[in-house]
């Protein structure tokens, strides 16, 4: 490995984004973060939903696959595009690193080729990725939350008090119980984080991230064998046949460049790639946010919390709590919001009347900064409203997804701007809730900062500031995980002694962007009583009431599809 | 009188309906209640609610006023016309009654003479006609509601339990507090409608159903003067000296046509004018609904429910019960909700895209027509939806106008239609809970008889019949207010010998247009039981919720304005 000291003073690194329709790469510089170039690849095959490639092979309801080689194009396509805008000669590239969305899983080989890729499993949907949002395993992890309460498994603690249905477990027993074949020429079980990696290096390594917040891997072990073959006979070895691996830390080298990756990158041969990492978990680094109580909301369609402390405490309603899962040495917290920005959109697309569409056009606006600047001048509460932000369920803390969105106190007076308000209002409480989860905890959150593509909208902001009583920190790159990756990059290539020295040179940030206005704290304190209390009525006491309405409408479209 | 025999067989009736915005007259055959011409005149003053006609004196919030000289202007104006329209020989009017807003009040001399038309009185608003909807009198309707619960007067049970800030106490109670000279000058405190049939004859009497369900006489006595010395000393003697008057039964001859009210209108002297009345009460006549059981809902706005019964009940919510209200000799029963169809004008004005209202317009719909449409087809409950109607706050069974409107259930595939139609349904469950007050109360409701501008939208029609579980009849009269006036004409012209006959012969009704379906009525019994847990959680037991939205509102506003 190098020391800082011995590294051209311009090298640079390259951070790699997988998302869920596309990858990004860019070219980032050791020395001080600067962003050099980018490049980006949209997979070809999206998102599997309907039907595999063979175009005759339906999936059922919820599910959600991806093709590997899709991967491997944003290797070979991104990387070398973001190399040529940002005019560096590829022998300055000292390390990469990647980060990808979670839990997605790559049923594969003992040597790492994906099931689907074999003729015999093209047309079975279990040989594919399973993308995070497959939601088909369902039944899988009711019975897995059920078992794991049932026995006290200690574990399940470290996740709210439920597992979901887009992890390892509970989208491996899925495979078990409908495809036993394709199960049984499973050699290896890895998340799409650690397979790109193993793709770069021929090294599988698991990273402590994705094993401790979608595997169950808790205090040096997974769930037991008497657990799994509680769950199914067949389930019993599972981890020692398929899952387990040895586990690396965050920012580690996970190996060099191998000869095919540096054919298909254009990098030299032999730099350093870091293990794998989480898209919403390599953006702390990425915002200088890696220190206790900093938390990072990173707000676009959804809002995914991740924060680091000293303690580990079981948090209700988080989605984990990792040794390492952020940086090595503290403990990572991972929180969500399942509907945020898209919430905006939906209300946009079927709530605004043409008379407003078209003053916005009229004045050069998008919609979105119409609607903002006309609920910007309000007073706090003026739209006499509050509403629920569950229109896709809730994460935490409830982690509930039959739950559903809620608008009350609308008279003949209430204006689209009201309602617009209202809801990036709930969308800060839902948050607030989050941040007091941990604060009762004793997990104390100091600071909030916000990355994601929300960031723009100002109002936005201040509400959040407002609302949490708290100095609202942004990210100051477009690229967050890209950059972030990067940091991870140069700590595997030696230039930085760990991630938390490295995010303070690398890490982009505007600190105390938005603070607490006193006057608007005191307000929001009185409305957000009046969230919480619905938040407690619909979420816990409310008979139920949200889960009828959610099972009516299933049954509904089920009776019209039969 | 004239036995029916003696009448000419083509002898007509004249029905004039006093509305909010204008009047109309219809020129109704007696002997089958066939409508043979009608004219309508728009008040030239509207509803006074920012300014008196004098340009300069302004009005406070929640005012609402009118000037008298309209109202006359209706019978120079629109009774000629609906007699041109009709053909029909002045010589063959046999009488005239006519309908009014209430309680819309005229503070008078002892001639009769509006305080407003006397100069000195011109630029007070306290002297002009305070129409129903003037809301400014809240203050003294709570102390009033107030006392009379902690004397446990007894007549505030026939009112549901309160009485309105619409009613002659509040209203006059206002004027004593807030202009006392105003208070000192006015001789009478006079119901526009027994003032428009003291300017027809001559003659002041005071309908029973004004008198009952708006000036609190109960069982031959107002409330007592000890009652209203404690509200204010200089109140005591306000029955005595500004209100009382001989109170005549509905249907009864109020006297002759005066000379002078006969060159206005163009119709013989000493033709027969009945008592006032009430646009909603006249409508049960005209829908042939005067029968115990038989509930007329007159939907449009807002939707007022009216019906007979043998049996005097204190019905929970209800807005009021009165000896021959609605027909002599039987008991007479309001209730109603406050916002109904004004809902939805508000849902489509507000809250559906420019892509509905373009695709509306493509087809030739109105959005009505086409959010009618895509939401018929649906299954009960398949919107995923349950909403609360209380937009303009809840008139029965709660009696509370700072209610508002909710809806729950919102997903990301939540469209408009969705929401329409869960608020179609709203309004039908809070018809159905009136009606199960009614029931509970030993007040049996068995047909519902619908009137109003909204029974032309048939999906809506047939989720009444079926939430209701009850048949639904329709008016068959595009007027039914003045029909239902002309029947009262009848009578007091001696061609039927009561209202009940009348109505058979004169009325007008499609029995039984929609009968509930038994799968329906089944699948709305679980979305009502739904409907009637957010009824009772925000109405009854929400900590208040709405009330503090709406005192932020409020405020909010105030603030502004300061």
């Amino acid at each position: 490995m190098h020391s800082t000291s011995e590294l051209h003073p311009d090298a640079v690194v390259i951070g790699v984004d997988f998302g869920t329709l596309s990858g990004r790469a860019a070219v980032v510089r050791v020395s001080d973060g600067a962003e050099l170039g980018c490049g980006t690849y949209e997979y070809p095959h999206g998102v599997l939903d309907r039907m595999l490639p063979d175009g005759s092979t339906p999936l059922g309801h919820d599910w959600a696959l991806q093709v590997p080689a899709d991967y491997i194009g944003v290797l070979k396509t991104a990387v070398p595009e973001a190399l040529r805008a940002s005019g560096i000669e590829p022998t300055r590239v000292v390390g990469l690193a990647t980060d990808f969305t979670a839990c997605t899983m790559v049923p594969t080989t003992a040597e790492g080729t994906p099931l689907c890729e074999l003729p015999e499993f093209a047309s079975n949907p279990h040989a594919y990725v399973k993308l995070w949002r497959h939601h088909a395993a369902q039944p899988q992890a009711t019975r897995i939350n059920e078992l794991a309460r049932a026995r006290g498994e200690e574990w399940l603690g470290r996740y709210g008090g439920q597992i979901s249905s887009e992890w390892e477990f509970a989208k491996a027993l899925q495979m078990l119980e409908e495809a036993p074949d394709v199960y049984a020429a499973m050699d290896r079980w890895v998340e799409a984080a650690d397979w790109i990696v193993w793709q770069l290096t021929g090294n599988y390594l698991r990273n402590a991230c994705t094993a401790g917040y979608k595997g169950n891997f808790q205090d040096g072990a997974y769930p037991c064998e008497s657990f799994l073959a509680a769950l199914n006979p067949g389930f019993a070895c599972f981890v020692a046949d398929k899952l387990d691996q040895q586990i690396a830390p965050l920012g580690a080298r996970a190996g060099g460049l191998s000869v095919q990756a540096a054919a298909w990158t254009g990098l030299p041969p032999g730099i350093s790639v870091a293990v794998g990492n989480v898209d919403a978990h390599v953006t702390a680094p990425a915002a200088q946010a890696v220190e206790p109580g900093q938390m990072v909301a990173i707000m676009g369609t959804s809002t995914c919390h991740v924060m680091n402390s000293t303690r580990r405490r079981n948090v209700p309603g988080m989605c984990g709590v990792v040794d390492g899962g952020i940086v090595p040495d503290l403990f990572g917290y991972e929180a969500g919001q399942s509907g945020v920005g898209d919430i905006f959109a939906w209300f946009l697309r079927t709530s605004v009347p043409a008379s407003y569409s078209d003053a916005a056009r009229v004045r050069g606006q998008s919609l979105h900064e119409y609607l903002t600047e006309l609920s910007a001048g309000q007073t706090i509460g003026g739209h006499g409203l509050v509403a629920l932000d569950w229109h896709s369920g809730n994460r935490s803390v409830l982690g509930d997804h039959d739950l559903s969105g809620l608008v009350v106190g609308q008279t003949l007076s209430t204006a689209p701007e009201d309602t617009y308000r209202a809801l990036l209002e709930a969308t800060a409480f839902g948050t607030r809730r989050i941040i007091e989860a941990f604060n009762d905890s004793d997990v104390p959150v100091t600071e909030l900062v916000i990355a994601g593509g929300l960031l723009k909208n100002r109002l936005l902001m201040q509400i959040y500031a407002d609302v949490t009583n708290l100095p609202l920190s942004v990210i100051d790159s477009q690229q967050g995980p890209a950059l972030g990756s990067a940091i991870h990059a140069a700590v595997a290539a030696g230039a930085y002694p760990d991630v938390r020295r490295a995010a303070r040179a690398m890490g982009r940030v505007r600190r105390d962007a938005f603070r607490p206005i006193a006057a608007n704290v005191v307000a929001y304190n009185e409305l957000y009583a009046d969230y919480l209390l619905l938040h407690d009525y619909f979420g816990l006491d409310g008979a139920d009431l949200m889960h009828r309405l959610k099972a009516r409408r299933r049954k509904a479209i089920q009776d019209v599809r039969a």
